[in-house]
């Protein structure tokens, strides 16, 4: 089984690209994981007259690529102002004008951390709209890690071992459901 | 009164930027309304290490600017993938980090045109959250605008009378209620 | 495999009544289905104090047991006021106070039929927020049924081949999604 | 100015009636507040059969007349499963078949208690969805309080006096809101 794994954040010292490291390293004990950086995936802004002239662009191209050669996907997202990132949501745009479209079928994992109590939770529940409306099957279970800022060891675990324990858990939980989706687990 | 208005699309035909000139013309009868192309609002993708060496960038100044000297904002929205979109998520992921957040106490009214039956609407809602979790007063009342490729009459307003008319009351019905809450229209 | 499935309507003669008969139907290509009345799952409004006392009322346990006997459920729901029905937010209430939660890890079909142009999508969207919140498996795939006054045939199939093709492909897409999920179905 | 304000809980011993009482008390200072039980508005589940064959029931009659009578409305609603408690969406949905819909042009403020650390915020932003989609003005202001069993003093006030300023200040700007937005106000 194969993995895609990204943090959908551009900045360099982001809790959500340390949560998703840690994230694809559990998923790694039972699937081939490959994690990318999101600037893999920059594209202009969505304008329909940029598609009509130039198709989809490269980093929309990559993100189709490789989520279609993956039988599903472990996204660590912000909240940003109650709701998905625009830069998320953008590349979501230009990657549901491929066809067929290649997000559908396949599986996905939402985790957020945040430096404060709720977790990026709201943002989750926004993220999981578009998603689902492009026919992915998305885990009920979803990973938030509050006070992101005081929550790591320098190992990159997660210091109260309830909380990497958890982690871990959902993140075997999603494998074991992506295997019995994947038509591509069924035949090997 | 002050009204911003743009549509939030960058297509040079967009159904969007028809009903946002029909709906700032009908404003324009209550109010003084700025009409403004979205490529005014030109960012790049949200990126806090951008925000920390350079500060927030051009297009989201301007974009805090205008909404700054208004009272409220008409904005017509596509729906991309059941959401609002990313481009517009990313504008507001940069204006709101200037602070005072500029959007606060300001009114809004979401307007969609779509060439699809159901017109914008579940878009819309996934709009409010954001501007409402910034402080915004959006008006309950949206206009959702379905067939948007034959609802067009050649002088730009729309064919069904009805259409024509419940659009212009429900734009009187926003400028009522941003002369009702803005401080501006009151002292003068 | 088997199914659970009912219309999220007390009237008699509901159009979700109708939709669910239809899908339940077609399930049963593939599926044994028990199709149950509302009214089946009949209970007061929640009150902390009445679970205290006397512990979960009948319907929610009749819910629960079907539930926990089934691999999965269809639900037909109409849409009230932007939102799912009331009713049905009541019944999950009380259902998820038993333990095991009885939905978790069980896959649910979302159906919708309105007499409106909308179909009832807004409401499913809402619906499912409970739902996957509390451990199921939602199909992304939604039905909807718009113009329902109009679109039944006398022998209770849909008027419209189209319409009547896309419903029984959906319903089988579940059944085989279903059927990849189920320990019991790979158990026999 | 009149308010109604109400606990969306049936429970004796419940923090969200503790929650309301402090708004109440606080809105008090610039308007008459209408503090009222949620057994009040005790009505059946919903049926469409029933509402022809008897209309609409005494509970949900008696919150139009309330709401008819006041400008606006203070509700604390605990989150019961990532949305607002069917209970409350259950006595939505009758009140929304009164003519005209008694909710339209009134303003609500929100607010939720909750033992956990999320306070409640999931559900109000689904309770803002039918208040906002039968026409009420619902301020983006929304008070969550998390640990609410840890949180009020013997008076009923809040422990921390930080929270406690915030909620005043918050209901404070919602009775200004309110002002500006009712003629009734206007008119005195």
């Amino acid at each position: 089984m194969r993995l895609l794994a990204f943090a959908a954040s551009l900045r360099a010292d982001s809790w959500n690209r340390r949560l998703i490291a840690l994230a694809a390293s559990a998923a790694g004990a039972g699937a081939e994981v490959e994690l990318v950086e999101f600037h893999a995936f920059d594209v202009p802004l969505f304008d329909g007259d940029l598609l009509s002239a130039l198709g989809i662009p490269a980093g929309a191209q990559e993100f189709a690529r490789l989520i279609s050669a993956a039988d599903g996907m472990l996204v660590a997202s912000p909240e940003y102002n109650f709701s998905l990132p625009g830069t998320l949501k953008n590349l979501i745009d230009w990657v549901s004008r491929a066809r067929p479209v290649p997000l559908r079928g396949k599986t996905a994992m939402l985790l957020s951390a945040s430096t404060g109590q709720v977790g990026g939770i709201r943002g989750l529940w926004q993220l999981r709209i578009p998603l689902e409306g492009l026919g992915m099957i998305v885990s009920p279970d979803m990973y938030t890690l509050p006070w992101a800022d005081k929550a790591f060891a320098d190992d990159g675990t997660l210091k109260e071992p309830e909380r990497q324990t958890r982690l871990e858990g959902m993140v075997a939980g999603f494998v074991t459901l992506t295997g019995k989706l994947s038509s591509r687990a069924l035949e090997s």
